[in-house]
């Protein structure tokens, strides 16, 4: 891993790194970042790993709760090259659109692809990230997503013993993830926007329910963005999931 | 509305009331009630104005937010003797289950006659609330309900312009509910108690789904009691409705 840029604003540091051809950025409490919690953040498809929200969502980790936090750009998004393959799905995409079309099936199959990539560089960014002095091997670690990053964090957090707590938001829904939710144990927060047309309620609902997950809350909600108050709940979640290590901590000083 | 009691704790005086046949409980901030929020409650069936739940949710609304809370009991319930009709009812529930057959369509039929009887009462203890100096008419009013408690919210929710904010739990929903809800316009909040067996988690998101409440929120979560973290939000969620008028007064000062 090898960070390439740093820059540090209203108390948060923010670099960027490359590890082989993953490009990604990790954001940490100027303050320090020993034993906090270290929270993964996978963007929407189309987007990047500095998408606007995920920036938010992430600043707010970072300074409200103390969080460090680590997003990457997925195959082909971002700063990183599409390979042809994944230019005939964006395209098949595009003309779904122009020809009215539902893109739902499309961007579902097109998501499960990218996922079933993006899984070992999440894993290999981890692995890295654990190498780091200032977050080791003991920082609980959480994962949250929008759309393609639900999809990469269901398929991942299916495999991955090291991940405590999942929150996902808005995301197209097949059988073959609703499967892969069946395999997932970690406690999980799922959010629908019940107004975005573009999502299907009842597949996100059905999402939800399909999780093997003891500890589960689906969070659903109206109006246009995301309210302020979900955005909190959200970090509160992993606040709870993700705190103990850190108090646990504080108690052995 | 006459006051037959009066005891006080841990900051919170309660009163109970009675109000021609209706029997009900008051609690109030023991450092004074002067523009705080109404939070109305309305208990399951089979249950009462103190049912346990009621009075945790009710003391923490008190003590942590300084709302002023009140509870009736329903038609037939708690202090209040049960008609012959109502008798029937209850013991076709006891038949359905001793012989295994499904309760929740009785149990639906029953709250909704049972409901139609309570609005008006909660309309004439709303109205005798109103005019009791520590409360008035300035104080923004939600309602919070379980089961039984819901369906008379919903009820009265459609054609009661006085509420400002509804919470509500765990629902047998029938059709009528259903047509009641698309009436109601007020900001709700809806939780689903995902793992209760007794209660149909689709026609609880089809209850959700029904409300023309343009702010509407759902949460949906597992295991047997309602965790800590959902009951400080729905008193979160109150306190974000029916905050501001307590604030005006404030700046107004």
């Amino acid at each position: 891993m090898q960070f390439t840029s740093e820059t540090s604003s209203n108390g948060v540091i923010e670099r960027r790194f490359t590890l082989g051809e993953i490009t990604g950025v990790l954001w940490t409490p100027a303050s320090g970042a020993a034993g906090a919690p270290l929270l993964l953040s996978g963007h929407s498809g189309g987007m990047h790993k500095k998408a606007p929200g995920l920036v938010a969502g992430a600043l707010h980790g970072v300074t409200a709760h103390g969080f460090t936090v680590a997003a990457i750009d997925a195959p082909g998004h971002g700063d990183r090259p599409r390979n042809v393959e994944d230019q005939r799905w964006v395209e098949a995409i595009h003309s779904a659109r122009t020809e009215g079309k539902p893109i739902a099936p499309i961007v579902a199959e097109y998501n499960m692809s990218l996922a079933e990539r993006a899984v070992p560089e999440w894993q290999a960014t981890l692995d890295a990230l654990q190498a780091l002095p200032e977050i080791g091997d003991e920082a609980p670690i959480g994962y949250g997503g929008m759309n393609l990053g639900v999809v990469t964090g269901v398929m991942w957090a299916a495999v991955e013993p090291r991940i405590a707590a999942l929150g996902f938001g808005g995301v197209f829904v097949n059988e073959a993830l609703i499967e892969a939710a069946r395999k997932v144990t970690t406690p999980v927060e799922c959010r629908i926007p019940w107004d975005e047309k573009e999502f299907d309620n009842a597949s996100g609902v059905a999402l939800f329910d399909a999780f093997a997950s003891k500890e589960k809350a689906l969070h659903a909600y109206t109006g246009r963005r995301t309210p302020e108050y979900e955005r909190d709940s959200s970090a509160r979640f992993f606040a709870h999931h993700l705190g103990r290590a850190a108090d646990a901590g504080f108690e052995l000083t």
